[in-house]
């Protein structure tokens, strides 16, 4: 039965992907005998309840391969109709090119940019293991599933797969299961041209399982070496499957032409041929194959609802646990977090990434699901529990994370883990190194995923480590990623407002931009907690009709801005006014606001240490920008600021012009 | 006496971070015996002449430890003083905190991000067999020698390294050393807490010879472990040195304190205690030091005149091969390269990829050290010379090079392969994977190495892919790096008039913007070469008094402006102009160029299929921008188009408003 499941899917990608005129066909048609075991027999899943929290997870690292998913979740009984299908790659249809999170009921994760699946399926198993050491009890298992991932050669090749895969191996994430589609081929033609290495050998340094010389197209093997992978408890397992791409097209079987392209129809016609399909017949689904999901969808619902009653006792059996449970899943943020906030007494002046550690704190103690780690810069980001474990591979019952130096399997890993629900990750790292994990960014982003991002050494402020550590285009590129807030605060007061603020946006990730140097507290002439929430808000001002100057700034140069606006109105006697913007790209939504704030003005003057490009958009009429349009350099943070004209002294000489 | 020369350098480089109260004491403590071995006996080179092409390489990946560098840098007689070291960190000084291309003499390259300095190497390594292939005859081997990289376990754990280190086994780069300073230390504290795998295993499987168990404190073993290296020539080695961090220090040693923070004077008087050195002089050099470094320095001059007179050889009998050096060393075109691009017949409407594609091939028969490849996508990018062989590990001597999907590791490693001299390399990916190699890129621009970046599928027009693959912010986030010039032509010709750009950009890296679809020809109403060089030019205009509507493009939109502009002309009597902008950023540095080209204008309109932030510089007064500010979705690219507001009837309906 499974091959002849497997053979309606590949018939099923091939009409899909010919009438899209694009798409890969070659993965879902060499990996459909893979699909039907998965699908047909070994997953645990409801597609009526794709919340499940036990259900298993899948994650297509080779989202090009979506038609794969697509097939067998139409096959399944999730709400994916055959129209459905038909209308794969089609504007507006549920069946994109690649699979998208919260677009298609069923699928875990977006993925399409190869090894970012990899990683998100690293980051679901280890929150697995997190959340039975937390809530399983002796008594009741609620937590005890697998997370199943389809690799490609390309897969394997990014550098964001070696990273999660390392770290996978070193936390002993037996749950997860990655089957490689070991076909040889990828878009520019055979492997052999360019990945040579031995990836079993590689896998096993790792500390991983590896499962060799699997045929690809034999159900009874591929069952088997899950088999195996299950009973290896402290390893993830790799399954090395051979396959052949596009297995069973007459001419294009075992080829690179069958990759990113649809085959044709002659070729099609004869793949049907060769698999005992009617090649007259599109999206043809033999009657067998439904009966059959018919009534697997049935045993699996059983299976859900033992899940339930189980669930149900444990919930009797430990109600503060239960408690723990439906805040964490609902993501419910305490009453009174500001009040809280605010009683938090520190210290300025005080460096912006010295607060946040001491909010951070305070706010793990109050939100038990929050947890999070940093790529090897723990004690220069701030960003360790010291009051919680760590998660080691001897115990997953902690609240710490080392990424070790793996900044995009980090960023790729707690995507998995937010999108595996149930917590609220947050990681960390320099500010310039939000690069190295920039595309997992962008996909917490794409995905709306609440992560948060505590970047620290924000600016050429950092001083001594030079130009390759100072960050000066890394803010603008942040807040150009669309769906992903970025906070700036310039104080210890703006800095708790900033992490109320992230804890609140649940709609997205937020990056918290933060300063390595002390910054003295500011008196401001407003609420800042408004002011965080609307972006920007007035500092100080003079309070008159019109302004000579009308200061916008952002972190560590609002202080700056401040002191000059002082001395303009202490030895110059002008009308000055300063706008402390934390988050730029709210606070340019409202135009009037913006409008209101830097209105009845000679000159505007941005003062950023970074990048200017962005800040146009608020300005009107006579502006100067004291940014920083060229790379940093080595030597005292203070002296180098200085050169870039980051003083009161220049400030006022280039303004006053 | 290398014994003597390493606590010499633990010396120098205790004392230098003290005086600079920041910077890594750890590995110049820990790597000094290293450094010893191959400053004091093993490598070629001639302090005197930096850029001796048959020089060996030296990448301290592990740029953090900087003054192991500086130290043996200032012994061996590179142009770098005593008073040099004694002002480390410090502004303007030449021994910056991490080292620093084009600043520091004798620095290969800049590092700190970890992994690209490995990559680089790599990437010097593949140019060296490269050239070998290319110029050595079988009288004359003037390209022979070695290039030697340190690394740490932080440069293990990043993927980038993992990319290159995969693709230099797939290469059989033999001439590639790399010692990795296996101390179990990183900044976050023992390697034991995240990197657990087996390292060794893990490069043999990559193909590499891995060298294992070395004392990293013993010159010996280091010297035989290196001969090892030498033997094998179809491999590059790994060098596994056991090293203790800050070895010596009578409290720190083996500990991460050590690693990123001054040791305290009484640390650095205990390890001046421990190993010998005068505990109260400040950058203590032994006579005999100094001695054997003016001997050694001698030695390596001969050799290195012995070199130029074999040089001299083979010039003199490969007068042809002798020309072609001068021109890859001196970076020459060849000349009437404009008239040659203007004579090349493309026919339109034509993507700007195939126009590139074209271009590339007429490019390649011009300039022979002109070379490239993509990251797995060399059909869809175009970027593959058919006329010319492929280089693998069999055959050295071709041009096109095949990254695998490996697109972090392929832009450190033509990174390496510029900054090693006589090639002009291309890198090609989706738009999109930008954001995979972003950290090289920034160094690229950092060091102004004269890459070029070929970016194909550059907008939601993409289509079917959906939002995975549509860049939105990446257009702009590439134009807001310093140092990169970012240009994206309209059509056919300007497609032409930016690779002459890009090759006559030699002072940094140039990134070419290009569609998937088709674009047609545009009629200019002025020159576009000189259009494209100034960042901007007048394509279409009514010649009036007053604008109704000035429109601003690039590259797609830019045919979209025109028909727009057309239908207002036509169907509405206005005064329009469309300027079409290739190059926004230098177009940007213009000020009055820009006044000019927009003046007398009603209304300016921006119409650009990305992230339109940063266009608010150019715009005055009132304006409208048609540009994408959310994520794109899966569908043929002209709908996806539509919706998202870009069609004619779209604009003018959004313009007249």
């Amino acid at each position: 039965m499974l091959n002849k499941i497997a053979k309606t899917v590949r018939g099923l990608a091939a009409d899909a992907v010919e009438d899209a005129s694009s798409g890969h066909p070659g993965l879902p048609i060499g990996c459909a005998d893979i699909g039907a075991v998965l699908y047909g027999e070994v997953m645990n899943y409801d597609p009526q309840k794709t919340d499940w929290a036990n259900r298993d997870r899948f994650v297509l690292s080779a989202g090009h391969g979506s038609m794969l998913q697509y097939a067998y979740q139409h096959l399944a009984g999730f709400d994916l109709s055959i129209d459905d299908l038909k209308s794969f790659r089609q504007l507006g249809s549920k069946t994109p090119g690649h699979p998208e999170y919260g677009w298609t009921p069923g699928v875990e994760t977006t993925t399409g940019p190869l090894g970012q699946g990899f990683a998100n399926a690293v980051g679901m198993a280890l929150a697995e293991e997190i959340k039975a050491a937390k809530f399983n009890t002796e008594d009741h298992k609620i937590v005890d599933h697998y997370t199943y991932s389809l690799a490609g050669d390309g897969c394997m090749m990014e550098g964001v797969t070696s990273e999660a895969a390392s770290l996978a191996g070193h936390l002993g994430l037996g749950k997860l299961i990655v089957i490689y589609d070991d076909n040889d081929i990828s878009i520019a033609g055979n492997t052999d041209l360019t990945f040579t290495e031995d990836v079993a050998a590689r896998f096993k340094a790792y500390n991983w399982q590896v499962i060799e010389n699997v045929d690809g197209h034999d159900a009874e093997e591929i069952k088997a070496a899950i088999n195996k992978a299950k009973a290896v408890g402290d390893k993830p397992s790799l399954i090395m499957a051979k396959t052949k791409i596009a297995c069973g097209a007459p001419t294009k079987e075992g080829t690179a032409a069958s990759h990113g392209a649809p085959l044709g129809q002659a070729e099609v016609d004869g793949l049907k041929e060769n698999i005992g399909l009617p090649v007259d017949e599109k999206y043809y689904i033999p009657g067998e194959v439904k009966k059959y999901f018919a009534e697997h969808q049935a045993k699996l619902k059983t299976k859900r609802l033992k899940w339930e009653s189980e669930f149900s006792g444990w919930a009797a059996a430990n109600p503060e646990l239960k408690k723990a449970w439906d805040k964490a899943e609902n993501q419910l943020l305490p009453e009174g977090l500001k009040s809280s906030l605010k009683n938090l007494k520190i210290k300025a002046p005080a460096s912006t990434r010295d607060v946040s550690g001491a909010v951070l704190k305070e706010m793990a103690d109050q939100i038990d699901y929050l947890l999070g780690g940093s790529a090897d810069l723990a004690p220069s980001n701030r960003s360790y529990l010291d009051k919680y474990a760590e998660i080691q591979k001897d115990n997953y019952n902690g609240r710490n994370l080392r990424f070790g130096v793996r900044e995009h399997a980090m960023g790729a890993i707690v995507n998995g883990i937010s999108l595996y629900g149930g917590f609220r990750p947050y990681c960390a790292t320099f500010l310039v190194f939000s690069d190295y994990m920039k595309p997992a960014i962008r996909m917490a982003a794409l995905m709306k995923q609440p992560v948060i991002y505590i970047f620290t050494h924000d600016s050429i402020y950092i001083g001594e480590d030079g130009p390759t550590h100072q960050p000066v285009e890394h803010l603008e590129a942040l807040r150009i990623i669309p769906g992903l807030k970025v906070l700036r605060p310039a104080d210890e007061e703006e800095t708790k407002a900033a992490w109320l603020e992230a804890l609140e946006n649940k709609s997205g990730p937020t990056a918290l931009i933060l300063t390595r140097q002390g910054l003295d507290h500011l008196d401001k002439e407003n609420d800042f907690w408004t002011g965080v929430k609307k972006g920007g808000y007035t500092v100080l001002s003079t309070q008159a009709e019109k302004y000579d100057y009308t200061f916008l700034a952002s972190g560590s140069e609002v202080s700056l801005a401040v002191e000059t606006a002082n001395k303009l109105i202490e030895e110059e006697k002008k009308d000055v006014r300063v706008i402390s913007v934390p988050d730029r790209k709210t606070l340019a939504e409202q135009k009037d606001f913006v409008n209101k704030l830097t209105a009845n003005s000679k000159k505007t003057v941005v003062i950023e240490a970074g990048i200017g490009n962005g800040w146009y958009k608020l300005l009107k009429g006579d502006c100067e920008l004291i940014t920083v349009e060229d790379y940093g350099e080595s030597g005292p943070g203070q002296e180098i600021a200085e050169e870039k004209g980051f003083s009161v002294d220049k400030i006022i000489e280039k303004i006053s012009k």
